[in-house]
């Protein structure tokens, strides 16, 4: 996941309720709620809207290894899932991304982000999230907004390669794959 | 909705990690997160899969208004969502439903209950809840474990006549427009 | 529909296997097998994928009367369902459309349209048709190619009044119905 | 595809329209229009939707060699896409089977066989086929109705064993991982 900067602090203080969750609110619901997130596939499509690559946020860490990860992040309080995934979008991607947020709220599918491993493919030490998953093309420039962030455009058949696959964590390996089977690209 | 035993103390106690949510917090979380939610459409499906009837949760209150539902609630921490449907089915339609919990995780809609009215077309004052709706076709006997409650099967014409969508509330009239659309029977 | 040209003759060459089907070859098979279509429905969205009007195709016949009708059309032998999309598009919508074909190949819903009514809600005297519906957002500009066509952009409140829903054939007011429980706007 | 007993003859008399497809007109038209499909991925799942096994068929030709395929067939003129999939189930696994139709005629995907390789991951030498592809929960006894056929029940994990994809041909081993992909078990 990309929450790094995904804390309260960081929002327009004018979606803040009155009440708004402090950070010790929030480890606290961590561990007792299901926190909604969303998960974002970036892609460009071909003008027939075929997907010809898909966009993975890569970080290098302190000694030199390299993670990868899908777009992802919290949906607030009295936030519409299609204004977290504007947001989330935005936060990786740069104001210039010009994100295709689907018209339906239906997701591709539902990625349940369990803090024991193995109950689903998906795994979050932090917490429970229930994460609601879409594929979102990007028409416009993409410019990931932290130090340590880059975006690799890699083709379909780039991205299913075991090594990528293997450099990504908590089972977005398994949610990209779902990605790519969901457009027919898989 | 039909919430008014999903409280932690009717969980089977397994199931309750040790930091369970009090009343309190619950009451708190949620005013300050939106909280996962299930609905579910249960029907019933002849041998081609066609819905046939709709099941649809009707409640007299005291001074003898009537109210009707769909099968609704919360998703628990560290419970899948198809468990949750499966404990909010059998909650509301009893233990011998049968109900058939789709394959597939994806919901045909998300349904945002907003606690203020007009932002999305569904309403729940008290929380902020996101729900994944889906159509559970159930084979068995139906018995509502509550004594103000009553199943009614309706065909898709009558379960889309203007005074029952009436007696529908907080816009679960809407989903139910929704889960007959997606099933070819709007 | 919006079939009228929709004929081999007025496909570009370069597409037309060695045995393209005669006139009366395509009378012959509609009468004996099911044939390919896809359904679509244009649409405005916001930054947010919100649907904000809807594209509905208008003809006032010689005799003043006035019919709406979705772009839809058959899928051409050896041709892909994202390329029929867009050929139908920019067929009914003009060359400067600039749809947004969607991602993934699944459809929204499979509208059946067969030659006697009341089997589904879709009904064909020419056909049975099996068709591929899709919600298509466009950006561009939108101008109609044949001189009785009209388009007319309409909110999806105006869309779903009685009056404009009666002036559409076929089912074709069902299926936008459906398009529109959808994208979360019934 | 499983389709050698998918011929008109073989049709129970009553629903052959008066001017059924002799065999030549089949091959005929399989030459000059895409022809519908159904392809089914039959199921076992458990109390909770999960999806425990697949039926993969099983063929041993006459030199020993073992081919794989899903349930699969054509779309009959005046047949609804639920019928078919009721038929070819039937066909494939018998009378016994007791498959769960799915509710709503959306599919996982759609699957494109195209004559020509290479277009799409789908190929089939005879035709362009459109096919919806279903996953389809069965619950009865399964029994193959023909001779070299057998049934074999895989869970998850052995079906996308390499050794068993490499025994599906035409692209169905990518359907099926499709399939998998869709009911969160890839």
């Amino acid at each position: 996941m990309t929450e790094t900067v995904d804390f309260p602090e960081f929002e327009p203080p004018e979606r803040q309720p009155a009440h708004w969750l402090s950070t010790s609110d929030i480890r606290r619901a961590r561990a007792q709620l299901p926190i909604v997130y969303v998960d974002a596939v970036p892609v460009r499509i071909d003008s027939a809207g075929d997907v010809v690559e898909v966009g993975i946020l890569l970080r290098v860490t302190e000694n030199g290894q390299i993670t990868r990860a899908l777009v992802s992040g919290r949906v607030m309080y009295h936030e519409r899932i299609r204004d977290a995934l504007v947001r989330h979008v935005e936060k990786d991607l740069g104001p210039m991304a010009l994100p295709s947020i689907p018209a339906s709220p239906q997701p591709f599918t539902v990625a349940e982000y369990f803090p024991t491993p193995g109950i689903t493919p998906y795994f979050d030490p932090r917490q429970h999230a229930v994460s609601l998953a879409y594929v979102v093309p990007v028409r416009g420039d993409c410019a990931p907004q932290q130090d340590a962030l880059e975006l690799a455009w890699l083709t379909p058949e780039q991205a299913l390669h075991p090594d990528v696959l293997a450099e990504m964590s908590g089972g977005q390996d398994v949610l990209l794959r779902q990605a790519l089977a969901y457009v027919g690209r898989l």
